[in-house]
């Protein structure tokens, strides 16, 4: 039988853990551990770094992301889940 | 009889394991295998590529892409579904 | 007996099947032959142009616009329905 | 017995088979008789014209105008209702 | 027996058939007499005058203002309520 | 038995008949007497004055401020409440 | 037993009384001890200060913060929680 397809909002949850990189509609983008988000992509990152055009601007502990702001989340080892 | 109307989130799911592109608002285009969508248009794509103005501009593995953001969704060999 | 007033999501329906132009908030225009469209104004659009200030920028098979970027839709002979 | 007092809702009905004209939050104006209207100021314009600045920039036939672009909508020949 | 609170959206009902001015987002502002407004503060604004900077930039009859444009609303003699 | 926590819905009903400043997004501030406030932080404000980069630029009677050009609102005299 | 999955809501009732920074859209950030905050991400913050590209530009009492203007939110001392 084959799998369920994957709903991208439970795919987020495939992110609790894992370092991700999140896009802001700002361009700005923060690199940290995933450790929660909800359906709103409301999001929590520790050890957050904050990068734009590909420089680190600033580093953070914790950060809680307001889920409207966000462009897009991936990986930070640019694999496929 | 005559087939219904094709429902425009229905012909997103047409386009599931399929090559296609994703213009944003911000004219940032992403190209990638399309492998789930839902009714606010959040994705998600694999083997994402980014461009802009025709240049690819960066590569990534799995990406979430926030509904809100996208401007339209096309099947990346320009072919009519 | 007079006829019902034409609602304009119900004219919209009327577009189906026709050669439309599709203008957007950035202004970008795409014609192409409507497919179908729902109430949010998402749409569906096959053998796609895309116009800028009067000249073509791309071309492209169906591609499926997110209702919320629409600034108006028209039929491309300039008629009235 | 006084009038009941005219709802902006119920008053965009009293504009219909009337020209009107339409300013959308880019400052261009669409100037046609409205055929209909919605609750959301969706609406359907025949004899359509485009105005900028003054100056007319096109003309269509029929076009369906999304509600969330709109400005304000007046009578074309500057009166009261 | 003391007086109820004002709701903000009582108070514009207070504001019928006085003259004010509506200030939109786009700092544009139209001066009037408010004919009606509803919970959205869409309104409908008779005599309308609109000023920017200052200055009058054009005359109208009847307007009906879309609510989400709208910025604040005042009395046009400085008044307090 | 301690406090229930302060919502900052209910704060802002603190802040009825006390002098308070109100910054919108567009960096242009308000200053006045509130006297009154809803969920949406729709507000009317008496002895309104407006001030851009330190500097009065206008002054009115009532206002009523739509609650979602709000940025922040604070107790002028920059107590803590 | 394992401890349940944090909720980013849930986590912002954790920097209750502690000191936060809270970036907006706008880039500005306001820094202070977090009062209280609802699901909207409203805030109320004591004691906050403005700083603007790491320059403090203003320092005021309570204020309240429309939690749609906001960006993320972190713990001053970069710390995790």
């Amino acid at each position: 039988m084959s799998a369920q397809p994957k709903k991208p909002l439970n795919v987020l949850q495939k992110m609790l853990d894992k370092e991700v990189f999140v896009r802001l509609k700002s361009n700005v983008e923060y690199h940290g551990k995933m450790v929660n988000v909800d359906v709103y992509m409301n999001m929590i990152l520790d050890d957050t770094k904050e990068f734009y055009n590909g420089q680190q601007t600033a580093s953070y502990g914790t950060v809680i992301i307001r889920g409207n702001n966000v462009l897009f989340v991936g990986l930070k080892n640019s694999a496929n889940i």
